[in-house]
């Protein structure tokens, strides 16, 4: 997809208690679309309200993360629950969040899985349509954040919500177009100057180059940059400038 | 105070997974309030769906039952939380239990603190006022349910919000009119047939009996009756039974 | 195999502070080995080590039954866990449990894989082989109990720890002699009578009959009694009846 | 007390899953003692392993940094627990960081409570008793360490423990000889230098400079260094060089 604006979504709200994880603050302002945790892989509920708070302020969307309940493995490990199961807790974390982002002025506005639900919706239906199911159950206006091609946005669409394919500026792509495992050489890209050319791709062009050097169709309506790795402040910062260079703007897919 | 009618409140949705707890479907058909307890001291998300599927389809009204992040507590033990951590706290789990009340076709009505909150929140001033501005913030037309004199109701009338007042069935009274201590003798009640017999009393001439004798004037616009108990059950049958006898109806304050 | 005493293990030490499964008291008596929950998927401190000083007072030799981290789905869903931080969460567990059955007078003597993670073990060869490798590294005299021919007692032989395999006596069985899945019909028996009367077969026969009639030789070192189910007791005493009508004994298979 | 040597002790393997806390690998050159986390406070199995295996190859002394059960309050909030549930959290805890101890080669060698736990067991008589029963029960050649003239080190003397008294580097003492409450100014100390020189003259002289400018006799056979704040690994380092120039050493109470 060729566009002249982009929406940019990163992660955050993911730090717990004395924990703290991604700098929320410097990020935001990078930002359109803000998946912000919901307590069951990260977040506690001061950190959430917070976290909405400079959301709201800065005019930043705000998205449910939801997550399997697994704060030892921060959502990162295939859960098996089963499909009412991962229904009424996504109702539960979309409803929690909700109401901390309503008290700063603000709502859930959309819903993004996280970790390793992001993961297993891209092929396990039961999973992709459970929590489908929560988020038409609680108002059918929410979009739905996912992988291109993947069970979660197809099982959207049939529900009758907005499927919002988006791409990652500094994974790698495989050939099919799909993510490079974390596990393989090549998951991540580190070089911000390459990661920014990329998005600028992305957005202007409507494809990626793959590990293997395939250029490989991309359509994406929000791109996704990391919040939690050490250098995400400035990796953001460089994907800001090089759209800006490239005359690109940066909106909320949602405005 | 004195009434043709009164509210019955019950603790429900305590169940947590594999554990069940009291007998929601038995208890729903003989009170007219609900305190949902909303997955910090219990209640996993499948069972607060069900309690309210559970409670909407009986037309009894659905309060959020909130309590400190103590699973293994119950939320039977004093956490000193900070206030502001406090108030996140309640924002977060009224939203979770109003998401699941609302997919349930009705929502929550009324906030009422759970265990050692509960009777934190009698002298604690800073505790108390933590919880009455969570629900201040997030929706002023909910009332707050607890004990008469408490500072949790004395903040919740000074923010304006409707302050409930409620009598318990099966506890003991001291002179006072505050609570037996669990810890000393006297504290609950278990015949069924002198419990019933203290709510008529309770309902029509607003008073009780304290553990020594002195007659205790009472107002109350609910009085709870207990659900975990094993004979919790047949003890709220009495309870409707004898207001029955007695000519009074039950309807939830809220009506 | 044939014997002339048998081993009868149960699931105890699973409730969970307010909550409680299982009636530990009452099955103590039937038992002659218990697996005892270690805080993971259920069992609090407290709970643990009241069912460890009654296991030690009756001569029941102790277990711990490590699980997943996963106290709402009770331990009963496949988590991903890799296999070092299964590695250090059953080291954990085991220990934690040790603790307490020695002060109990008692102490941990084998190893047994509780819900999800021991379907998950009789396959899974990386989880399969870290449970063993932390029973290995915390004491080689630790035996390992799992169902015969799972990749957990291979693991477990293969690495010197001895392997008991047992028998499930409330259990379908396929004509393959694996466990008849929860979700398909025949999963559970329920008649006491005819579940005593398969123990003894098993025991005086080393076979089994399977949902289709077909008669599986099945070697087991212990039978597996359920202790959650409200039936239990009951089973678990005609067990012990047919058992002793049958002139056979019960033993510890570490006596 | 002065000394030619004295211990440096410090708050280590707080990191959670995703969370990371503290430079466990900078500050283990550094210290004699390590307070290890035991995971209900923070501290996951793997951490708390991996951090065992550091101290144990730098000869560092591992104690037991037994807390609450409430991650998301990181140990620091009092939780009223009865004396019995309190023992049992205690015995749980060091079993569970014992075994992971054992494992690599060390094991845990005294007892530290953490936190709300640590101010709470200075005068509430009955936490601190609990405390002391439970590594009593455990092994009564395991010391206690705490705050000079703490209930708890007073019934730890009293069951036969060693009870071991420390200083805080860089914490403001009251005339009195207690710690400036967190919550009011003068409760830490920033300065390197300053810490590193206080140091020397707790070990040298055996005092300590109040807010108020009196100087306080302080008897300690270890001093606390903080593990988790950014500083921390400079702050050591600088109270070690301090140590060095004044010609004393640094030893394990223990050794």
């Amino acid at each position: 997809m060729t566009a002249s604006t982009i929406d940019l979504n990163s992660d955050l709200g993911e730090s717990y208690g004395r924990w703290e994880l991604g700098d929320d603050a410097a990020l935001l302002p990078l930002v359109t679309s803000a998946n912000v945790a919901c307590g069951f892989h990260a977040g506690d509920p001061s950190t959430l309200r917070r976290t909405c708070e400079q959301a709201a302020a800065r005019g930043v969307v705000i998205g449910a993360q939801v997550g399997y309940p697994d704060l030892a493995g921060f959502g990162r490990r295939f859960l098996d629950m089963a499909p009412d199961e991962l229904t009424d807790a996504v109702l539960y974390q979309v409803g929690a969040l909700d109401a901390l982002a309503r008290v700063a002025g603000s709502r859930v506005a959309y819903v993004k899985p996280h970790g390793a639900l992001y993961n297993t919706a891209v092929t396990h239906e039961e999973q992709a349509a459970a929590v489908v199911r929560a988020v038409a159950l609680l108002d059918p206006g929410l979009p739905v954040l996912g992988l291109p091609g993947s069970a979660l946005l197809r099982h959207a669409s049939d529900a009758g919500l907005r499927a919002v394919p988006e791409a990652f500026a500094d994974r790698g792509y495989t050939p099919q177009g799909t993510l490079v495992s974390r596990r393989e050489p090549g998951a991540l890209l580190h070089d911000p100057a390459e990661v920014a050319a990329r998005v600028v791709r992305m957005v202007t062009a409507g494809e990626v180059v793959a590990t293997d050097g395939t250029v490989v169709p991309l359509a994406a309506e929000s791109v996704c940059v990391h919040g939690d790795s050490p250098g995400a402040v400035r990796m953001a910062g460089a994907v800001r400038a090089a759209l800006a260079a490239a005359d690109l703007g940066v909106r909320a897919f949602l405005r």
